[in-house]
């Protein structure tokens, strides 16, 4: 009897576009204005999904308590109020898109959620945007 | 040709998180503040999903009328306004955890929807917090 | 130049609807589900405004960390995961609608904020259903 | 290392219900107050989602801008303020349920995104009713 | 002590934006898109607001259930899954803005409820667009 | 007869609180993280209220295409994909608070919309928290 289960967080960050192996022509032309070397923001919405069975003693997939600790510690506190490029050490060789910041939670949270239960990150980046990663 | 169609509904109710069978000090030790016994309560959103060929007649999976009355004759009317620990049955003995409740939906609402539709419950405990269960 | 500043929070709680002094009939005649004896409950979503002048030095009308800080000691820790008709005081003697709940918390925060700024109760009970208090 | 990307968009249009050749009474029957001749209408609300490799290179899976375009070109510029029964081909000789128009979404998007993602359309037509389709 | 309590309803409607006194090309000059001749439609998501004195004895401004059946009598049931233009008859002689729907669903409500309270509209035409009227 | 009417804009943004007369050890006193000199970003969610008398020929009391219109030249273009503190002339002196956010897209729009019609600024930083300035 499985049940996915999900948690919302949210963090608000700086990033910008842009690879250090090219032009700012080249930068331009392919990320736009998101290339701003002054850099823009988000507020981003974070849903961390767990999917496992459910223990029949206590009912729960997960203690909700337990994955919003997680994921304060793992995700909102090293990304919240952060420049993304400069201030997470993954992005300063890895463009963070939405996509690439996905993979990047997922690759910290999975080491600390039981291996039994699956994992899925949804990110808004806006509104508008979001992408999902499941591994 | 599949399709799925969704409906959401709502209901709102109290609960506390407990085992008849622990100590009051157990059942605080692993439900924290959900354990209360004196209850507290939440704004269940439900969304209902079915999935299933589409009618090439009606153009329709299901009609969303009979689906609706469906939800409001085997969740909404049982469920709202009620405290689920003390009155509706399933729960006299089944801790109501998000988890336990979104199962408990589903195995009402499996026997009164057509077997050739897939179905799956996503129930949102709180704007931050929600499950899903598809059996 | 005078700005309102709103900061949003939120508390889970059980509560019933009914007077003391009346008789169960009448209380199921006023106040029909909302009455159930058992209880029932809400996620409460509380929006706190405050307005005056922005400070020409910090370019706040109030901190909000210290807004957020107040809301949580007067308002969430008092009132997430309680039984609002046993467990917070004023409810022993007052029926706790939406409106009373939103003087409640107005008095509540009252004198812990700055007399020079005006203040504004946002309550939602439900997503459908909501009110607002100004003292 | 497969992502799912989404973008949200949205349309206001009208429509009704109805088969040409069933009787009025016929289409009263099975469609309801949606069988208005007079016609009806909503605000849809569309999510298109793609799924793919992320490209190693920019980190995109697509360019947002890119998908943005396509979605306003394909579907909002034909369907935006227009009644959807006579004034968008397909409708002419297809009931324009959710269903049928999420499917319409997913076969006029097919054909201008890249084989090499799988596609998604996800269609609210009210806040309270909507359906997906995967092709 | 002076509370305002809100319920929130909603209606889908055909409708489009015209003078019977202007020609094809004034219309579609002034109207845009808005002025398709076939209709468009929307979602219209209603917030119903009063003031006015919380009852000592029952803790009620209004009763919502009383609001609640008022706001569908006199709004939705003649509303929903209409042509406004057509099917609604204050507008066959009003062009149906969302300025002219707030004003009428005021004039229909404000004599059934008490003249103790203060009356407002908030109707979303879209979740982007949105207009009030208090009388 | 007087309407208010609104329409919903957005950008994203870089932007950290700061004095350049305060030493940074009094920056990060007064503004704790959001003092972060490598900044952090938000999507800004704007709501533009204009209120004044309904045109008894249009039904309208502003058409909503040229407020859209006027929002995108004067703030969305100038706003989105920027850092406010050093790309936005009005913060190099001013500390762009929410607060003084506000106040400038008030001062850009106020010459723009008719002085017969009263405006007001709604400017989200975050889900959670907003401000409102009318001048």
């Amino acid at each position: 009897m499985k049940v996915t289960v999900s948690r919302k967080a949210h963090f608000n960050a700086a990033h910008r576009l842009f690879r250090a192996d090219w032009s700012a022509a080249k930068n331009e032309e392919v990320f736009g204005k998101c290339n701003n070397p002054e850099f823009h923001g988000h507020n981003y919405e974070l849903i961390v999904s767990v999917r496992g069975e459910v223990d029949p003693v206590t009912g729960y997939v997960v203690d909700l308590k337990i994955l919003k600790d997680l994921i304060k510690s793992e995700i909102e506190e090293p990304f919240d109020h952060k420049n993304l490029n400069t201030q997470v050490p993954e992005f300063k060789t890895l463009n963070p898109t939405a996509e690439n910041i996905a993979v990047v939670i997922f690759n910290r949270l999975r080491p600390v959620i039981d291996q039994n239960l699956d994992l899925k990150i949804t990110l808004f980046e806006t509104p508008r945007n979001f992408v999902e990663y499941e591994g």
